[in-house]
């Protein structure tokens, strides 16, 4: 799949597509990914009565294991070792388009039948500070599952150890019930994700409160892209998982269904939540923009209200700053020989200030924050009776 | 169902994701949501001649009463004791995933076949200054249907007051419209919340009219995000009721779907108005926006005539204010010395003012609320066989 | 359905949903609308040779002549009397959830099949100087049509004087053709409301291009709103007359298969005319809010011209208006008594006024209507060989 | 179909619907048009080897060739003459609707099956400075093809001259080929609007650039009006040869299918350039709406830019044009009195302008475009190392 | 397919339609286009064993090859001799319709069944500066694959060198494999496209930032331009490949099958990828507008805070000014004769301006970039226990 990565540390290539094969390559070829993690297996084969665990073990160790028990998990790590990856494929019987996709990282989740085994790709997520998501593959056919991840993290520590409890439902379930266990499991590590997503919203809606506006724009649309980026991941896995439940009965049970049928249902609330936060996204937006633009208005309504006050006042000083000689003629500025002539300048003045301070109060545009009613005006005070 | 809600109250996490489990449980553990309301179960049972009622009693007097009378309604709400719900669950064999969705709230509305009985999710609502939800979960087979409510209300208690009448339908009908008339009672409770709407809406309408604008862009966006709330419920109920209708016939007859039928056509109604409602919450954004900038619009022009008015005259009394000696030349401000320079000056300056204000008229500029015709326009004084 | 109504009239209440039935009323109760019209029958009863009309019967008439004709069609108007609507259901077999659907107005159209007849909604419009809806219902069974409408109108005047009429289709065909002469006579008075609409934005175009202004955003969101009422009593309607053709083959013969697709074609039109006058809507309101943005723009520029030649000749006047005394010092002001100071400073005012007035000619700005290309641009005047 | 014609020339009606039936008139009732063109018709019969032509022939004539030859052509122009229409519709068993439907124009683009015919409408358009849309509707049977034009065109023109070389396709192929054939021609008509619209786009793009500005947003939506209407009539069109293709195998045999899904091919292909000219569309307004508002900012700095740079200097001015008395005391404006009083004004007032200079140039405001790079912004100078 | 190419070369016809066959001609006429590339055909014909190449060969040449290995692949490029591509076609039975579509370039992608064989057009591009799409048209039968470029390019080179290796899995397969080879070629083609959309927008991205602003909102436009035209080609290439694997198993086996699901996915990734890269265009776009408004805000609070300290300032100096005659009365200013009045005067105008400069201050909006919280505003005041 190509998720697009805006990588915060390097300056250029932000918006590039992550690891992908060359053009050209022949259809199978496994391509280990640059930095990929060292490849390590993790065996555990048990029925309702018993379990062997091996850890770090080698594709000969798990020849031996084949058949012996009821179901195999094979836990792997790291896509580093090309020829682990070849060998254990060539064991299970995997299909090579199914390899390529699992090294070929990122891939969309989907579920793929082969003929003989399923393949899955789905997408553990992690958020510290940003999202980071990882894929992990599956495999499963009669008798075994494999998981696969790109990068060792705890997602399946917890199911690990309800598997060592005898009677458990795991332990008593075959591999279908496994496969659903594990992909419960991918599912579960969506949900701290989109708590993150609901703190940062409420943190922007709080600094648009506080009429803070530092960087709200550039967050915003970094919270909006990390939803898209997990709503790209969840989308599709919600077809692949409903598609689980329907085609492929010779390896999922009736009771199996009904537990896939509870995933489907969480991945269905984890794009409801996207759904959600996303209008919350747009809403944060539309309130920053309301309110950038009310203090503009503000801006420009008190620019307005100064400037009107004063240009009459200063045209009259002006006026009477005219050096017109009153000698010349009586017509020539008799008003500054006048005893009374500066007091009435001055009086004049006021009355002119306080004439459109008054025009202003009546309109509404004295209101301090800039968004007050717009008292009597003209269609306000008609007779109640129209 | 991952409903945000907006608390009111808390200055902190409010577009919270509600009481989820915790990652990594076991499929179908019971985990009781904090603050859950207590258990109380109440048992009606009843056929078209007989009817028992047993108010608050245990899950051991429940067992005696089931295959005694053709339907047993148990009407329970509150889910703290954890040990009530396993217990019931076992006596009427419920699928623990089942009674996981239950007490995990909140849900998304859905009905699902188990082996032996319907499960499903719907949401009451009450609205008192805002919208609040309330999960409620049925479980329906041979001969019983358990209505589980998150925290108790009134909504069932007018079909309880029908059902003790002797002879009315729900009396002589079977577990079917039994969960019929609940589901029916249970969508009975949108109605108030939309007329709430239409009430916010025709206020917010009012206040935009009247020139106010307080706080209206916050309450256009908390409106709609209530609309959004409620239409979220509201939709996948509608898929719901009717896949109720089509694959369930096992437990639902032939008279039950048309019933079914019309509690469908209620859920579309609501959607019908839902979608009416926030095209109004548009309009009205629309109308205040508008509003906003023809003020906006108003104070620009009213500063253009205010200043382009007295800027000219300004300069003008400027002008005739300049320091030039008339003695050192004839040529240095001879108007200073003419007899009828003052009046000259008025003169001049007072026919700038009217020709400008003759402009603005003509323009169309003067009108009081800034929306006047732009009368006498270039292309409107063509001749009219054109 | 949940039409929402803007009533022009009350102040109050405008996005009201209409009457609806109060919750937790028992499936099946009919409830008289308050303001309901009284209640009159009108029974016509006929055969391809006979016909039999009765005004204002009573129910027990109309028992009379159930069997006697071919076709039995019965119009009734007014949904008042309760008794009235309770015994012709009962006479007729109608189903009380019919009947409730009926006189809970407004219903959503819809068409329903029941056990023994159908059931359908929709509404007929009319336009004086608003759009109004009123509901038309419609039972149809083996042999019998009962059209029910909510208010007196004349929408079925001119399919009773064709069906008087011995010999035409109406009169020789059943009663399949009947309830689709009486669909399209309803469909026909749609037509009418979209010449409204059209005419409406013949009048909202007008006033834009002749710079009106008053109303007008208010205006268009008073047509959209029509328009989208109007669709949605259509919409619905497209499905419902869809629906009638593919699964009522019981009541719907071939022949009048082939007139309800006439039928479904003219709501097809109706909605396709809607879409336009929407579309047309939004290309009104967009002239018009560029109509106000350039003469904001224009106003802006109007005021920078006056402005930036004003403010630096306003300068110069007051630089030598200053009071230095040039006899202090050679250095201060000499200008003063130069013999040709004054006319120099005039000068030099009018080089920098005809300076920026040309500027503002090289840029475009003088344009009158603010909206003259930008001649000589810089990129216009490279040379063509780039 | 309701096609909504903007007449240029007509002052009122513009968004008019064209002419339809008045209301409740009975199906099947062929109304003539006002302003119809004069009915021709014109009969062409032929077989592989044989053919013949009778222009403005009539109907009895056309009665003698029918059953002659293999296929019939009858092309007919004009729906003036409506004894015409229903004695070709009785001679050939057409349905009345279908005859209705033919001769109320405006029809949505449909093909619809009757009992002994297929009934199809589609439309042809020219485009001479605007759109003109004409409708042609054809009826196919057993041995027969009607094409009936609204007005006379010359889309079929090119059909006839390779109707008359013996040994060509048409001529050795059946009825189904000849409607296939028509269809063709008149979808060819829609590629000469397709690319008067990429002139205009072309035009307008010009004009954008070029700084013009007269009325493109007029033009842009008129453009956009233009290739809607289009659309309206194509995209009904695409489903109808869908539907010709799959539905009526007794009359269209598997050879014609394979031409008739090139003629699906074609509308797809139109459908998908009008997609492109739509989006044309909106980046051509998008860049228009851009650079109005980069000129309406450029307006905003110039003025910002000589205002601020003036006031303060006119601020100086002002101060030194205070009338104190400087012989009242030293503290009385002694500036007016030293030597370099004057030119330490001036170059006080040059030291401010050219700091605000510096300070607009540093901040990128002097771009004479107003788009230069904001040099030197705070966060740019911060050391590389962060 | 009608791309719409906008030429940057050519000053007009930039939204034209490219080449296509003029109305009316007759169906299935080859129309070489303007400017066609010459013809060349290479043949190549293997089998497990063996393989034979000729290049530049003749029509003559390859119907000596037919039939005799298990697959024949004739690769040909430029459609310049219709007479080649006519016998071709004659040697191989290819349909006249898929012929013309062939050489009617451009198509859009599609898959199409024909009696005897399979035709199948898609698009190759390259990325030099800008996007440029070459068509490619596949015929595919019992023992044969034609490949018919528009042009010469090396997209099929590296496939080449894989068929001349022995024991490789297309030279062992059959020709549904070679199909899929090819196809997976042609797909692999629109990486390094995607690769260089990501490099635009990291480039807009830093422009963006870092102030520039000269033509993004036209090479945001361009971006987003080629973005759709990539996606125009690639979405209809996804519905047929699908096609392609579920209709034509009498020609694509159970193992191609599987490999063209690969292909698919690699289809459906470039469009997941490109909805990105469109989403990523939207956002550098909403960035621009946001830096462009809040240039514009800081240039008007500059204007708004320059003026409102100097207006009422000047308005003090111009009182100052003004020549009321102190020796006509003691009211006439005799502020001027008071030994502290300008004194006095100075500190007035200080006392306002700093004032003045307070208020800004406390309402942020003094912060030098524009975005500084509002400290203090009133409603962050109130004591905390609210
Ligand atoms: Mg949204
Ligand atoms: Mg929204
Ligand atoms: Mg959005
Ligand atoms: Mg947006
Ligand atoms: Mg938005
Ligand atoms: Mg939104
Ligand atoms: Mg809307
Ligand atoms: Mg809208
Ligand atoms: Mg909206
Ligand atoms: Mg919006
Ligand atoms: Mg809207
Ligand atoms: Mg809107
Ligand atoms: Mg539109
Ligand atoms: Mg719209
Ligand atoms: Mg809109
Ligand atoms: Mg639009
Ligand atoms: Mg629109
Ligand atoms: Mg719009
Ligand atoms: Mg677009
Ligand atoms: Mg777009
Ligand atoms: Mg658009
Ligand atoms: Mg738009
Ligand atoms: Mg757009
Ligand atoms: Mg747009
Ligand atoms: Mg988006
Ligand atoms: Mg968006
Ligand atoms: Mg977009
Ligand atoms: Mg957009
Ligand atoms: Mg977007
Ligand atoms: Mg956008
Ligand atoms: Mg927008």
């Amino acid at each position: 799949m190509a998720i697009l990565k805006r990588d915060p540390n390097k300056k250029k290539r932000r918006w590039r597509l992550r690891h992908r094969v060359k053009p050209n390559t022949r259809p199978g070829t496994i391509i280990v990914p640059e930095k990929a993690a060292p490849t390590r297996l993790h065996a555990t084969a048990y029925g309702p009565d018993e379990i062997v665990e091996k850890l770090d073990c080698t594709v000969a160790q798990i020849k031996k294991l084949i058949g012996k028990y009821p179901v195999l998990w094979i836990d792997a790590v790291g896509l580093k070792e090309e020829s682990v990856i070849r060998e254990l494929g060539e064991l299970l019987k995997l299909h090579p388009l199914s390899l390529e996709d699992m090294s070929n990282i990122p891939q969309r989740p989907k579920i793929e039948g082969y003929p003989n085994h399923l393949f899955a790709v789905a997408h553990t997520t992690t958020y510290k500070k940003s999202l980071a998501i990882s894929q992990v593959s599956f495999f499963a056919g009669e008798g075994f599952v494999v998981s696969w991840r790109e990068r060792t993290n705890d997602c399946f520590d917890f199911l690990r150890k309800r598997l060592e409890v005898k009677g458990g439902t795991t332990r008593s379930s075959g591999e279908d019930y496994l496969l659903y266990a594990l992909m419960d499991a991918v599912i579960d590590t969506y949900f701290p994700a989109l708590e993150s997503f609901g703190d940062k919203l409420d943190d922007l809606d709080d600094r648009v409160e506080a009429g803070h506006s530092g960087d709200i724009v550039k967050d915003i649309h970094a919270t909006r892209h990390e939803i898209r980026l997990l709503r790209r991941i969840v989308w599709p896995l919600r077809d692949a998982v409903d598609g689980l439940m329907r085609k492929h009965d010779w390896l999922i049970g009736e009771e199996a269904i009904i537990h896939f049928r509870d995933c489907h249902d969480h991945v269905v609330q984890v794009l409801d939540a996207l759904e959600s936060y996303r209008d919350a996204c747009s809403d944060v937006r539309d309130h920053y923009a309301t309110a950038v633009s009310n203090r503009m208005n503000e801006t420009m309504r008190f620019l307005t209200i100064i400037s009107t006050i004063f240009i009459p006042l200063g045209f009259l000083a002006g006026l009477y700053g005219m050096n017109f000689n009153p000698e010349a003629s009586k017509l020539n500025m008799p008003e500054l020989n006048w005893p009374w002539g500066y007091p009435i300048a001055l009086g004049l003045m006021g009355t002119i200030a306080l004439g459109q301070v008054y025009y202003f109060w009546r309109r509404g545009w004295l209101g301090g924050n800039g968004e007050k009613p717009k008292n009597a005006s003209p269609q306000q005070m008609k007779p109640p009776n129209k």
